[in-house]
């Protein structure tokens, strides 16, 4: 695998009045923190942080997944950016406060539970 | 695990004459593939293809990851999405022939090999 953790930032920006999104201002702030906290680290080859686009979990975000484990992080602040990158991208610890579970996905308008 | 596979494609555009990038419009037209192949079987409650970023593969792009497994494909074009949706997203066979290895990664820039 090339990366040991793969680090999805949702940047969605929809227009007003339409569906809730995570908004590019604060998803590209978050990306930013997440890639300065992990190059501080001397992580930055081994965890890889970017922007995505919409990952269809609109109502939850701003939202945030870490792959290869498919954990997906909700309503990430710019406060919680160095808890995730300390306890779970370098000791795989997830953070559960933030993590959404399956009860929240249920939450989703597309998804069937 | 909200995706059963989470597809990543890059659409990163740099400016000419810069590094060599995957390009928004081919990315675009890639993602707009994926995306109408999944929803043809049905998938797309399971599956999930989306934009993103610059992965940092850019000498190999057209890029294009698979998640949970961390596979890797390159140089990905137009005539290749169905493939990779029948075989490996469908039915769990990954594409070797577009597949990025070790000796792959290793010609990064950036990689330590």
């Amino acid at each position: 695998m090339l990366y040991k953790k793969h680090v999805f930032i949702c940047t969605n920006q929809r227009p007003e009045g339409s569906r809730i999104s995570c908004g590019e201002e604060h998803g590209l702030m978050l990306v930013a923190e997440f890639k300065k906290l992990i190059k501080n680290k001397n992580l930055n080859t081994e965890i890889r942080a970017q922007r995505t686009g919409c990952m269809e979990t609109c109502e939850l975000g701003p939202s945030v997944v870490v792959y290869p484990e498919g954990v997906f992080y909700g309503k990430v602040q710019m406060s919680d950016v160095a808890e995730i990158v300390n306890e779970h991208l370098e000791n795989n610890r997830i953070v559960e406060r933030l993590q959404l579970t399956e009860g929240d996905f249920c939450q989703l308008p597309w998804k069937k539970c």
